[in-house]
């Protein structure tokens, strides 16, 4: 049986699986040089796990002893290090606060239910007894879903894991009824069983839970092929603190408002997803995935939209800007004496075709379907590349980019070790925006960045298409200005989001509003939108127990890291 | 430039055009045959228009001294004629009322907005003054969507059509901005400028709105290529009493709960839906329509579900079970004496390959795209149906509906004029469940309608498929019981739509909630659903102003014509 481990309380991944920094040999030293490093030895471990300064517990002994009348023991936690793996999810501010010993937001107690009847007793008793639910899947969130924002009442920390079966399959329908709690590969070996997919395998699959996704509106990286999580809801059951939300299993229907978009998106605020109907798939009988080497940018993004025109759509097609293919360059595990011979040869044609390899952009796309399926796909995406100048560079760096594709999260601690700051901020627009947008954010990403006087690093990718628009995925890096490191992601990040707003995007097209992105929550989806939620949020919870803080626009939790001089309490508890 | 006109007071279609019985010589006969009619000389026309009974309006001055303030008399009508049109949307139930001169449902004054302003100050008005006002696309709604259900405030009936522009059609990324009044001909022929089309092509489609279709989640013919309403919109402009709702131009977003979803399907509760930007779709080349026999229709659901688990679909599948087959036949405008014995040499062919005429199945399929991919499709699918046992009849089924597909709805006014009632249930439901659900809703309603003393006429047809399922459209007759069809139509209605619901299947696939399904709402959505959506109404419109008694559980619009002896205010004013 798999066993979701929790991850580390300081960073990304299983606590005994650390990153293999011998396996990508190329990227400290492209850093480096991007990022024009000179002090060689920096070197900036997280604090030890016993000088993390923790807030006394909030007890309220009526609500605990009321948890305790239905649950055993092991399932109402307060040990440290429980309270510590709960206290963030994995932004970069948690990732801050953690290393630095600070975890204020830690949940005074973790509950985990084993059945729906144990969330709705513990939202129960938490309504009664005035306390607050933070309902926590694998942790894996970077938006600050999972931020504490209540120091006065209990906060309860709600772990899924242990709610992780697949109940049900219908395999004339294709719907599976899952738990909401299972984590992905869990998940995936259950429906093997079943010879089935979800098709849902986000950078976080190792870490995060269908619940998660869900109540985050999650894509997944095949969603050209299986859809975002939103399109994949059947039916849902969550429980809120006025009852249980339960939707019937039915493709489609026109019984007035779908109270199951309600739920997908409600980031924890109405209630907990406890399980849902999921669309699922035979899993596909060959699976490829090759790399395209295009011109520019430019080109290979007119031929993504070419083949989304031509409804001639792989399950994946992700293409790096110039910044990003370098970056995947970098991160490449070491390669054989005869590769690297392979490799000069390559690109020696790839010069005389008349690459420039400070413009080329690496588009990865996979095939997948029966193995004839396989062939005609490649047949006719391969014809659409070509025709907007791109080479096929074959299995080979598909092979190394699935090998890998799920250790990127690890980049930013290995970095923060170095005294670099990386992070990402995600959109989506349409085809016509798409070109300009990317050049709007990216250039003043890079000048917020340049304002802290230090070089900045930035790329992009693309890897979610639909018929009217696609994603945009910006990755950005710099050094930390000691002192003033959050201060300056803030600044960085603050400046990017409302690039997005300002030249007509989302807020995020999939890691959720959480706290970094509440102050653009307004104008994304209007004030009468806002108004909307927080009058879902007063009928199904008017207590506010359910994640306070969240989807209410607010500036708040930023503005206290941006003021100078340390003012604000916690950078004071940190000085 | 096309005018949308407004349908006959009393029943389907253009005042100035009326059914063509002469083009469907065989439909009387059939039904007669069928439905066990023995009095040849039954006509039972509608009441004159001077007979109609009208409540006396109630005019609120300060309101409407303020509606004239900003708005020319032309905008602002309560003559007669005006209150009529608008009095109910063409369910049996309204078709009842006015074909016996009860108009009591009339609102007291009709509105026709010319820009989102007027829409507002409307609004506005109402909420000031304590009026009601109740959005009006086309009138088409046959679920009660439009019933009046107060009798002491103003109610105004907001007539949308005279916004009706294209606003502007972004060619690269297929998006169109398009007024929500706009009638179906009226919008493709102004998209067809740019060739592009919506795609979206309801019963309804000469008669109903965009708003229409997406405040009642609106299904057209091609959704299996081109998706339900719900999947259309990118953005959209809903005046509320708090504001206007508007949400950005992007193809997928993770910025919360989706505030569109509170719009769509939201049955003119919480606002008007004033504009949205829709996905369009490049004009398709070529465009086929074939019929296919089928030996039954399990084996036509086996060949539907076999061509989505293939994923190749053709923009239309419409599958009628033998009941409807025959009814379709019966409905075939008259045929030449050569085409005559055409049929007979078929008939002859197929009875020779085992079809069975009293079980075999008519499926209509449309193919469309480039000339290659109607080949293409034609011949895929050709292949799924015959492994199933079908024939292709070519073609010419497929003009004979395409002739006739907008016809449909005048076939109850045909009926009730010849002392019959007919009317539709739909529903959806998973792959797993259709055979079940199709025998278990087909009987109960027959029995339903027997034990009114008549003989029933039952058929069903499918016409929308998703991976997970499809939806099923029942359509039943019978004689009328003079002085109780109320009754009898809705002991019919209450049972089939129960079975729906006992069968695990949903309130409507694509009619709307509207007053008609309002009791099996709770079933539908859980209470918790129910009480989700009285707050995001209570906190839109705390005045109640937009169509009230919509989405609001309640058996009592239809307890009242189900009582005994015409106790009924209702019945006893048209007794």
């Amino acid at each position: 049986m798999y066993t979701a481990k929790h991850m580390k309380w300081w960073g990304w991944g299983d606590e005994d699986i650390g990153f293999d920094a011998g396996a990508h040999p190329g990227l400290w030293p492209y850093a480096k040089a991007v990022l024009g490093v000179e002090e060689e030895n920096v070197n900036l471990p997280p604090v030890s796990i016993d000088a993390v300064r923790l807030r006394e517990a909030i007890r309220h002994e009526r609500c605990l002893a009321e948890l305790r009348l239905w649950m055993r023991a092991d399932q109402i936690c307060d040990s440290r290090h429980e309270r510590l793996v709960h206290a963030y999810g994995k932004g970069l501010r948690d990732l801050f606060r953690m290393r630095n010993g600070m975890a204020e937001g830690a949940p005074d107690l973790v509950v985990y239910p084993e059945n729906e009847h144990d969330v709705l007793m513990t939202i129960r008793a938490a309504a009664e007894h005035d306390a607050v639910v933070i309902p926590f899947g694998g942790g894996s969130n970077i938006a600050g879903c999972l931020e504490r924002s209540e120091t006065h009442r209990m906060v309860m920390s709600l772990d899924m894991r242990r709610m992780r079966r697949v109940l049900a399959v219908d395999k004339e329908s294709l719907t599976a009824r899952i738990e909401a709690g299972v984590f992905g590969p869990d998940l995936e070996e259950q429906l093997s069983g079943y010879g089935l997919t979800l098709g849902h395998f986000p950078d976080s699959f190792l870490h995060s839970t269908l619940g998660g996704w869900i109540a985050t509106r999650s894509a997944g990286m095949q969603s050209d092929k299986y859809g975002k999580i939103e399109d994949m809801v059947i039916a849902l059951r969550m429980v809120t603190p006025a009852g249980v939300l339960a939707t019937r299993t039915v493709p489609k229907s026109s019984n007035g408002i779908d109270v199951n978009h309600l739920c997908i998106g409600s980031e924890g605020t109405l209630g907990v997803i406890t399980e849902a109907t999921m669309q699922v798939h035979p899993r596909a009988e060959s699976r490829r995935t090759h790399g395209y080497l295009f011109l520019d940018f430019e080109s290979g993004i007119e031929a993504m939209h070419d083949c989304v025109r031509k409804e001639c759509t792989p399950s994946m097609s992700r293409l790096n800007d110039s910044g990003k293919t370098a970056l995947s360059m970098a991160f490449k595990p070491p390669s054989s004496k005869l590769s690297q011979a392979m490799t000069r040869v390559m690109k020696s044609y790839l010069q005389m075709k008349g690459f420039n390899f400070a413009r080329a952009c690496l588009m990865l796309t996979t095939f997948e379907g029966s193995k004839g399926d396989v062939t005609r796909q490649h047949r006719q995406v391969s014809a659409i590349h070509r025709r907007f100048g791109a080479v096929d560079l074959g299995p080979s760096s598909g092979k190394s980019f699935e090998s890998t594709k799920y250790d990127f999260p690890h980049i930013r601690d290995f970095l923060m070790d170095r005294g670099v700051t990386s992070d990402v901020s995600e959109t989506a627009t349409v085809w016509s925006n798409v070109v300009p947008l990317y050049r709007a954010a990216s250039t003043d990403l890079s000048t917020a960045i340049e304002e802290s006087g230090v070089k900045p690093w930035v790329g992009c990718h693309i890897s979610h298409s639909y018929h009217s628009g696609a994603s945009l995925y910006l990755t950005f890096a710099c050094q930390q200005k000691h002192g003033r490191e959050m201060q300056q992601y803030l600044h960085a990040k603050r400046v990017v989001q409302q690039s997005f707003i300002d030249h007509g995007a989302t807020l995020s097209h999939h890691h959720a509003v959480g706290t970094e992105h509440l102050p653009w929550l307004t104008d994304d989806i209007s004030p009468v939108g806002v108004l909307a939620i927080a009058a879902i949020k007063g009928g199904l919870d008017p207590g506010n127990v359910m994640n306070p803080g969240r989807l209410r626009p607010s500036i708040a939790p930023l503005e206290e890291w941006l003021r100078v001089g340390g003012e604000a309490a916690v950078l004071s508890a940190w000085k």
